[in-house]
């Protein structure tokens, strides 16, 4: 199997953009990938796209990608539209870096495309309900528009398991919603940003015990693209290349023999980990999947960057924050930065590139060399339906 | 590159099957082709799934392939959902034969499932014209339940431009019917199958002109999976073995520099048969994108099994049917197996995989060796968003 390298990146800001189609989020961000790979639009072999509920947004329920990226100029090519509902992106990027690794493309274009803004934002809500099993959840009729996300109430189950198990406080929740909103606030492609505190956050609206609306991610416009090359075709330069050791996609339910048994999100980094040759220890930084705050703490454990039982530890020695040992969500994370579902695991990966590269702003994390991305999709029987960890390094 | 192998086939009846779901057809598909390459649940390594239309029809609109695969036992390995409209399952071929090429897996599940059965037939027809640029066409409201498919004008508008061009007639549409539903009288899993005539198709109940009913695919329920494995997992024994020699998908539009020019259709059958290394004239049976009678006429000359010019002369010399030259959908077609869009394309591969074991009862194409499938999804200026063009053929 061949190396597999980003070679570029793009992505929108993210946020309420209703008068944006989604061709015109596809294409900013495309547009911009391709100019920071250096390639234009004919030299793209091979596309991924990714999105989650076009259908039931933009009535867009088919061939979302041909359609988006026709007006580019990108046509012709095997365009392949993937669907792993919040995990979408990141399952793009694994395949996109199977072709590359498969020698069957050189230069390979993922992107990731949400609109989520709809004039009934209840059907917006009802909309991301449709990831679990609706026949089993909601019946024949499905989802139907109500007052918050059906998410928010597996989210808040969550917190609590987190709260009874480990010793987590609500405190603890709005203290990852200041962090990545103070990330977020040094992102200029995030939604949201704020200087806030712990007292403000607890003392915002309910949505469903114990997270207030802080420490839930929002309905966001947006995309995300990454050009993904081989080794023969990097471009030659003394620019930062930014490796994709692994990235390594895995359901929900029980495992195979020889990986070890767990969550989701614990099989998919064993088995990037031990692709990419690396561990914990080696990560620098990482964006992890908090579309709602307990989400981040629990990924802490599941991802080996606290040991068992030592996530709450992590969060408050500010492990966590800039500055501290293992920065996590840098750019804001789903919470401040947005989650356009169907973009959110590519726009990981934007970040995470401008991070090896040094080119994060005042959000540098400084000297990072090995990076990491989790992003959920879904929710079946206790667990994510569909989890992507990938690992990334620079490489000089 | 490995070598790609059908180890099993599985499909379910197509046809109206309102109280099957999803997970009922996927299951019925499944657990046939994997009985028929002699594995069980816990051998899938990764998983395509394919479904176009599930988040209008069923509110499905995420994860399907991980809802409707877990009853049976698949889970936690890598689960994929694609999308590719109408060629939906071929696109979920194509990134499974290249897993295998890759050595990425030894055994991979490819499945396509759709139910289009729903208590208001104008919002199926409606959900099927979602498969274009919607903004473009039907602006932001989307398409709504009308009297017809909007596929159905755009095939009627290929059958005029083909009476204009090529000299065909309504006789040759019907003519096509006709061949279709005899085949399907033959095949058990078809929704249709009659003993028909020419002037009874003529005299049917006209859909758009030149189309009557029959020369129009039906809507169907049914899912279809194949089972495709490395040369290394191949069972020994005498059985007859099918190889997967090539399968190319490509969009619509601009070609690259390297191929010829033409249709989806023209440029992905020129990549498969350079892939496999044969021709036109190598092919013994072939299932084509018959969702109207005229695509099976036009689809004769763009996969070169007709000379340019010539497909009306090849029809009336009899040489598609079942004991001409090359027979065309010897299952009955799109037209008479039926069209559960999101399992057509592998419906195509297990009717192609019955013709090259010999197993294909009182529809068997005597001797064949070689097989082609062409599968075509969405409309997009004047050309399929997508198409797939899969090479067949029997090693031993």
């Amino acid at each position: 199997m061949r190396d597999v390298y980003v070679a570029g990146v793009g992505m929108t800001r993210f946020g309420k953009r209703a008068d944006a189609t989604l061709k015109d989020l596809t294409g900013e961000a495309t547009r911009e990938a391709l100019t920071d790979a250096g390639l234009g639009p004919g030299d793209v072999e091979q596309v991924f796209f990714a999105n989650a509920i076009g259908g039931a947004i933009v009535h867009q329920e088919m061939v979302a990608g041909q359609v988006a990226l026709r007006p580019l100029g990108i046509e012709g090519v095997p365009i392949v539209n993937v669907e792993n509902a919040c995990a979408s992106a990141s399952t793009a990027l694994t395949l996109g870096a199977q072709a590359i690794a498969a020698g069957t493309a050189e230069r390979v274009l993922c992107v990731g495309a949400e609109k989520m803004s709809h004039p009934d934002k209840a059907w917006a809500l009802a909309a991301i309900g449709r990831a679990v099993d609706v026949e089993e959840v909601f019946g024949p009729e499905g989802p139907q528009p109500g007052g918050r996300s059906y998410f928010m109430d597996i989210y808040a189950a969550e917190g609590r398991e987190l709260m009874a198990s480990r010793g987590a406080t609500s405190e603890d929740f709005a203290a990852i919603a200041v962090k990545n909103q103070s990330n977020g606030a040094r992102n200029p492609r995030a939604q949201y940003g704020a200087s806030t505190s712990v007292a403000e956050v607890l003392a915002a609206r309910e949505i469903v015990p114990p997270l207030t609306l802080p420490m839930c991610s929002p309905l966001s416009d947006g995309a995300a693209a990454v050009v993904l090359v081989s080794g023969d075709a990097l471009a030659r330069g003394d620019a930062p290349v930014v490796r994709l050791r692994a990235t390594a996609l895995v359901s929900g339910g029980r495992g195979t023999d020889s990986e070890p048994q767990g969550s989701a999100t614990a099989r998919a980094a064993a088995r990037a980990y031990a692709v990419a040759g690396l561990g914990p220890d080696d990560v620098d930084v990482a964006e992890v999947h908090d579309a709602a705050a307990p989400a981040e703490l629990a990924a802490y454990e599941a991802l080996g960057l606290a040991a068992p039982g030592d996530a709450v530890r992590l969060l408050r020695a500010g492990d966590t924050r800039l500055g501290g040992r293992v920065p996590v969500n840098p750019s804001g994370g789903l919470l401040a930065k947005g989650h356009p579902i169907g973009a959110t695991g590519l726009a990981q990966i934007h970040e995470l590139t401008e991070q090896l590269r040094g080119h994060a702003g005042d959000r540098q994390v400084e000297g990072a060399r090995v990076a990491l991305a989790h992003n959920g999709g879904g929710w079946l029987h206790g667990d994510n339906a569909a989890v992507v960890v990938s690992i990334l390094d620079r490489q000089r």
